[in-house]
């Protein structure tokens, strides 16, 4: 079962083209937390070379949304309805981890709370916090999505 | 004087690796506003198609960073502290527009609104709204740079 | 029928126990937009004497609760699922007025943004900026109520 | 050590006119966290009798904010910049419980999480969640505070 929670969300994430252009990975998946990966690169880069919060924000976030989905019922989808991010200390490193997990989650909104964490060889350092609102939807039909 | 402001922009624009590879361009540099915009494409979508909140942050943010940026006095720079993003309706467009716009600017802190619109032809839609608190810094020196 | 709208807001501002124990009253109710005042009292102060950042919330929430109650269809109310507030300088005034617009109604969620002006005889300055997440909601029933 | 620091919040939250409105009292502080206590009653409700989310607000606010302020050097005083509050359910309780605690303190900016939990008898639910903040100030002068 947990293997069927990670196929549907490995899924997902294999079809957001934005997840292949950052070269992010989904790491872990279990019943409530969703973790992903990403390596830094310059083409991630604010212009002091650190990671920048865009790319900060498209890991957590979608850590975040996953977490979600992983209560959602089967057929449901998500999408994020908003979200808030502290940025506690540059974004150095040479891979970070999001981690999203969920902390509420009732019939239409779930609430998550998200870590980003920097990476240098043994050590790691929390760089940012997130939460944020995650709605339940139906899926999109094939017309709306082709718009 | 409002060109200064824009090279001043500009050249940090340019130096962010994540705009570069969005796709990004700086369209709009006044007093206490700039103007950020990106065309969209599969590889910065999410499962659906539609721009990834990572990519409406992405744009925003730095929008919101570079119209503190123009009340800043010279020499220092801006760091984002914390963002909030609601994200209206999906973000379905040809192409998108950020607008940061500075509503007070302290000593430390300056706290901005956003905006990204998405365009589809002749017509636009608010998709995204961004409240962010922006703190002034000292560059860092090259050293802090290497890390 | 603006002033239905009126009396449907007024009769459940005047239901809520707090809005009386700070001493606000409901100002202006318009379709997407109400207004709150508030007198500065020292039962509503902090430490330094200005006017609490609980207070300061407690009005622009209302004030956004309510103009997403004006765009609600009868029968339907809204509870607040979240918000975030900028508190931009200290909160030193004699009276203070709560403004909430709404910035997007959908079905489920409406996205309010508030303002709070602190005013000083005939001078203002604007103190805090809200930006929030209204849900639509059945009223509770009368059990739940007496819970 | 402890009990000075338990005096320094305690002193300061003494002078806060809008907690002894509310009827709520510091229960607790620690080296980055602590607690408030709120009782219920029908002058904080809302509308169906809940606890009003501005009464939230406050309590979780200054849970905050003083945990933040057992992280700063002595003399120095505290001011909330922003926090976002997500309200997961209704506030329906006997009593009510915050708790902040400091996240991240840098040199300017402390980032803090709170918790708002409901007390019915013996069993608690959480109702809300905070993410704030708050910047390290020189204390106002005498002049600044007669204003």
């Amino acid at each position: 079962m947990t293997s069927d929670l990670h196929q549907r969300i490995a899924q997902s994430f294999d079809s957001q083209g934005l997840m292949t252009t950052l070269g992010a990975t989904l790491t872990a998946v279990t019943d409530g937390e969703v973790r992903i990966a990403l390596p830094h690169s310059p083409h991630l880069a604010q212009q002091h070379g650190y990671l920048h919060a865009g790319a900060v924000t498209s890991i957590v976030d979608s850590a975040c949304g996953y977490a979600a989905l992983t209560k959602a019922p089967a057929g449901m989808e998500v999408v994020t309805a908003e979200f808030k991010l502290n940025l506690m200390r540059p974004a150095i490193g040479d891979r970070f981890e999001a981690i999203g997990r969920v902390q509420s989650a009732g019939r239409t909104l779930t609430v998550c709370t998200g870590e980003v964490h920097a990476w240098r060889g043994d050590e790691s350092k929390l760089v940012a916090l997130m939460q944020a609102t995650i709605v339940r939807v139906a899926p999109p039909t094939q017309s709306e999505q082709q718009r």
